[in-house]
């Protein structure tokens, strides 16, 4: 009896693409007006999922208290309302959003034992979602 | 061409999550809040994901009316606005919404005929959902 | 420069809908599934929205950390994951959601100093919400 | 890194399903209310979802000006605020959302250079969804 | 102790926007892509806004099953899944969503006797929506 | 006739919450996590709603593509992907959501004239939102 859980957390942060590799002109073509100098931001919501069999006693894949514990001291304290581009995982590596997306899935890939990580969501705008399921994935 | 598709419905329900093969404290400890003596609820939203061969001459996978027959019938009347505690598929299983996926899956895969269920799915708040895909799942 | 702040919270509860002043077949008949003996729950969506001055220093109508919480502290502690039915404001008053939504104004309008409390809204379910104003309200 | 994007886009049709296969008391048997003469619409969502590596220099799966770019072209340009039904893919099809599903596939599978297809998805409604993933899908 | 329910419906239907007061070029510049002959569809989200005491034995100000009883038979047989273009109030008047609330909302003023009629809302796509109040209204 | 027109747009955009007639000290009390030195932000949600006569003719309170044309060229190229701190009308009034939504209630209230302005309301995130409707707002 496998189940997945999926569970939704939101945070604000801000960021600016641009890559050091390449001059401020191909940085505006690939980025657009995501390039500007001074950054801009999102509300990102993060859906973390993660399967498991379901316990016969509790009836649950995992306790929901335990993965907001870990998320919320590994993952919500380390990017809510932060600016992306100035943590260490960025520095020589584009904020992107599926960059974001590896990072976090590295983080409770790593870290949270209490069922199997299956995926990381990231919804950037309502009108933008991005996933990375690991080595894998897909 | 083997399409999907998904149809939800939605159904508020009480449950109290308690085991009694757990001590009280225990109890409390798992469950925390949920665990409350006199129950909570939800607005569960279901979502049946079924898949098919789209047929040729109506350029459907089955026709919504069937499915939507079969779960008022055979899901909506067990377990709208029903405590889920004193329905007999928890009588010795607490109804986690893990569980009640399961319950609900084994439903729609033992009656439903028109087409291959896929999996279901449940939010159980915006915050949290569950999905269950039979024993070759995931 | 007068502004409204409208915040959500969301809590989870059960009620049952049910009168002592009317006969058992009164009771089915007016609130018909919402009567069944053992309750149901829902999915309570709370939006508290007050109004006030922006303030010219900073740039606020009140702290959301205030109001957070004085919400967290006497509505959410009170009303999250209970039983409706089994608290003092339902003794003699059933526990619909027109009454819920004026228990919380009450308890707003009562308690919360720094702004001024325009109305309630909850969202029963995504299809039903409710407001209250207050005696001068609508 | 292989990662998943995806892109929502939104427009407006009408159809009426009808098939010249079946009798006008079959097409009512089986469309319903969808058979009505003069169609009716919706408010179709698409979901676009690609695939690929992240590319170590830019961060992105692929440049979503690219896919703005062609499925504003080559998708919103032949559907948006039209009657589905006079459309020649649908000549001999009916424009179910499966079927609609299905053409809107082959078409960025075929143009879509930038990133590998891995599904469509449309939302008729809020209640329903249909996904179609190539003849390998699923 | 006055309160407001609202309610959510749902339903799908075509229209054209063209008026014969106005020359074919008129009509293009005016109604853009919603003057195509053949016309085009929306899911119409209807919110109906009613107000009154709330009653001191049933807690309710009306019951809902009123409610849905009326707007049923009276509204959405008369538009689910119909060309609005060809029914009798828009023989002579543009079935834009304006035209529909205010159609709608003289529908439950004149025959809806439970409660008063605050305002119909009308969702035409999640980027718009329209609202009529009455003669008093706003 | 007189009816409500809401239409939504969305940008994202940046911001620090910070005020420079405040100590350090007395920001950080203030602002909490708003204050970081590097800014954080949101997919700001713009909701803008005109009022009018419905046109005899044309069906329409105003027409949306005037609206949208207005909207994208004085709003959205001032505000879409930007750094908040950095705008003129933000040289000595910190940007918070209350005072971006005065600052845009008064370039449409100045500069759009096919239909009254009535209010202009934001959300900040799912769960905050902000309206301002003027001088005699409210």
């Amino acid at each position: 009896m496998k189940a997945l859980l999926t569970r939704r957390y939101m945070f604000p942060a801000s960021h600016r693409l641009h890559s050091d590799e390449m001059s401020e002109q191909e940085n505006r073509d690939v980025y657009g007006k995501c390039n500007n100098p001074y950054g801009h931001g999102h509300n990102y919501v993060i859906e973390v999922t993660v399967s498991g069999q379901v316990d016969g006693q509790t009836g649950m894949v995992c306790n929901l208290v335990d993965l907001d514990d870990f998320v919320k001291t590994q993952v919500l304290e380390r990017y809510d309302h932060q600016n992306l581009n100035l943590l260490s995982e960025f520095a020589n590596l584009v904020p992107t959003t599926e960059n974001l997306c590896i990072a976090i899935y590295e983080i409770v890939n790593r870290g949270f034992k209490s069922a199997h990580l299956e995926k990381i969501r990231i919804e950037e705008t309502m009108m933008n979602s991005f996933e990375y399921a690991g080595d894998n994935g897909l």
